[in-house]
């Protein structure tokens, strides 16, 4: 079986081909800058070279129809007919309260997932421009939805309700929602499998650590808690959002500078976090590179970055009396050994205990940082979100 | 030497005067309804009948009068003159940066703590008046200016600046300053006391549970970091107050309810909470009530308000790598075992272990909660704000 899965943002279109019968990657890419003269097709087939193209691209639906081209040309492609693509998988941001597993996409799916558009206006109409255009191309092809937020659903009310007026719950569901969820879920999973621990007597904090970033509480294979809320401004600080702040902070700031609501989430979720306080860059990368070199903004922001992971992870702890395993994953928990080391330098209080040497190396594959003796299990675990969404679409056309 | 110690707060005054030589109280009482025909004066003389005066006070300077003429009255007094109060010190709110210990009170300092009314709309103005009906009163007694900001400005930057853009530090102080500090820094010093631990050495979480709430990370005696913020609206769930929220949750609202600042900021701080959640009551005592009757929203009210004061002691043991000491105070902290319990029977994992016994016992005075071979100490440690102002009052006019 071949799956097509696809992750649409507002401007971008990222996809990947599998084959299922040993999970290979046929092909992934992307399609960048759509609604542009110069949109840009990046596709990568499996053992073949890599193409680059820059057209018009002035919708999803031509972006999809511009993929499915590529994807059967004789050149670079990696099927003959778009019938050998058995179903399409989504990445959809927001499934709200309805949806806590993947779902075969129907009209009343689809009207649940216009409904959420409230709760993610950023994301969820570009996803739902995604169906729509897959489903006219592809218009007998099965599809299928996974949500950000589904795994999270597991979450105790006294989690994931705010101390605010209960009717605002009643009224606009306002709750933690928490995102990331196929990742963690991923993640979780692989680190029960590697130290074969059963998933119903496990205490795991997952930290999903990129440009955005949220740690997770995973109580016997359930969310239990999660650092992002109704959208992905809350918890962690990360690339360029805020996260955690004093509401009456954020208010007396729309106060002084006269901010509209607009402006308030603009500056919140895209100016504040890493750049905010570094000035230099959003971008973790560089961010070590001015801590490397002494620079003193730099430093401050990577301090305040570690320490606010590191207080959700205590905070984890508290939550389910203990941790057995911690993970790190995503692009700077995969590749920053200094973030790594500076968290587990300060929780040798949990028994966690870093093997230095591992922590050190740079790889692609899942493993074991912390020592033999260590209390609590520390892994790397890269994320395949992509791959997840593949399996639950598999699993849910097969049956 | 005798000192009287006062509280002002918009509406009502609270007041102590203190023997130095022995530290006791000579009388507490309390003005409420400042401003209106029907004004109320408690007055409680140690060793004499307490005196209720119901009377026209429009000002605070009137209150100060009020109270200067019953402390020295035939009934009920414990003075024969003015002149034998030595100085006056007051709680004042907020300091901002420029205080991190009391201060003798000049005209340098009334200007700061003006400065500092935008920081504190609500609880400066208050503490203003005080300071100006007690000079006028009693023009050559020394005044003394506790804040309770001063105790927290050991932060680190890490810990007290919010990842946001670092000019909106620079040009409004935006930051987290942190408020009950002093109740924080005498149950911290009472514990090290009791236990005979250095204070150079020593990891103290303390948390401070009345109508408002804070939980402190206290390393080597310093404060290192706290829940509260730049307001006292962030963190723990209080009596009426939401604590941490997702901030783009909070704007969200604004926009949906089409509320004002002043709309949001009254929701947010005085019908959230426990009144938000269980609809029933802003007061723990009411709330456990409901939790005994078995009232499903008193009960996940309790369980909101255990679970994040959990959370933020978890966060602060990974915040100093470990904990030797959690101290519980105010009325709440104090007075509620089952809180106290529920916290604990989740935190063995630190090494807490409750003595269930011990803890059911209610006093007014200090003790310990744990076992003997608990790793962290638990202490019950009834607060004293009033002793710690008058303290540091003797100690300034002394030197």
């Amino acid at each position: 079986m071949k799956l097509l899965v696809l992750n649409c943002g507002s401007s971008s279109l990222k996809y990947q081909v599998f084959n299922m019968q040993d999970e290979s990657v046929l092909a992934s890419g992307r399609v960048e800058r759509i609604g542009m003269e110069d949109a840009i097709l990046t596709h990568e087939p499996a053992g073949k070279e890599k193409i680059k193209q820059v057209k018009q691209i002035l919708e999803h639906k031509t972006a999809i129809l511009e993929v499915l081209e590529v994807l059967r040309s004789k050149q670079a492609g990696v099927i003959q007919d778009f019938s050998e693509i058995s179903a399409v998988g989504h990445r959809i941001v927001h499934g709200g309260e309805d949806f806590s597993a993947s779902v075969l996409i129907t009209p009343e799916v689809m009207n649940t997932i216009t409904e959420c558009i409230d709760l993610a206006p950023l994301h969820n109409p570009a996803n739902i421009l995604g169906i729509e255009a897959a489903r006219e191309s592809m218009p007998d092809t099965p599809q299928v939805a996974v949500f950000d937020t589904a795994f999270h659903q597991t979450m105790p009310k006294k989690a994931f309700l705010y101390p605010i007026p209960m009717q605002l719950y009643k009224k606009y569901k306002v709750r933690r929602y928490g995102f990331h969820g196929t990742s963690h879920k991923y993640v979780s999973e692989k680190a029960l499998e590697i130290l074969n621990i059963p998933l119903e007597s496990s205490k795991i904090i997952s930290c999903h650590i990129g440009n955005g970033g949220s740690v997770t509480a995973i109580l016997d294979g359930k969310s239990l808690d999660t650092s992002m809320g109704m959208t992905p401004l809350e918890g962690l600080m990360m690339g360029t959002r805020s996260g955690d702040i004093d509401p009456a902070a954020v208010l007396y700031i729309m106060n002084k500078e006269e901010y509209t609501l607009q402006d308030i989430n603009s500056m919140l979720n895209k100016h504040s976090g890493l750049i905010g306080i570094s000035g230099i860059s959003s971008d973790m990368r560089e961010i070590e590179e001015g801590l490397l070199n002494g620079n003193e903004n730099a430093t401050l922001a990577f301090d305040m970055y570690e320490y606010r992971i590191r207080k959700y992870i205590g905070a984890y702890a508290a939550a389910m009396n203990g941790v057995d395993v911690l993970i790190f994953t995503a692009g700077v928990g995969e590749n920053s050994p200094i973030l790594r080391k500076k968290i587990c330098e300060n929780l040798t209080y949990l028994g966690v205990e870093l093997d230095s040497q591992a922590n050190e190396i740079f790889s692609k594959s899942a493993r074991m940082v912390s020592t033999p003796n260590s209390k609590v299990k520390v892994l790397v675990i890269p994320t395949n979100e992509e791959l997840v969404i593949a399996r639950d679409t598999q699993r849910i056309v097969s049956s």
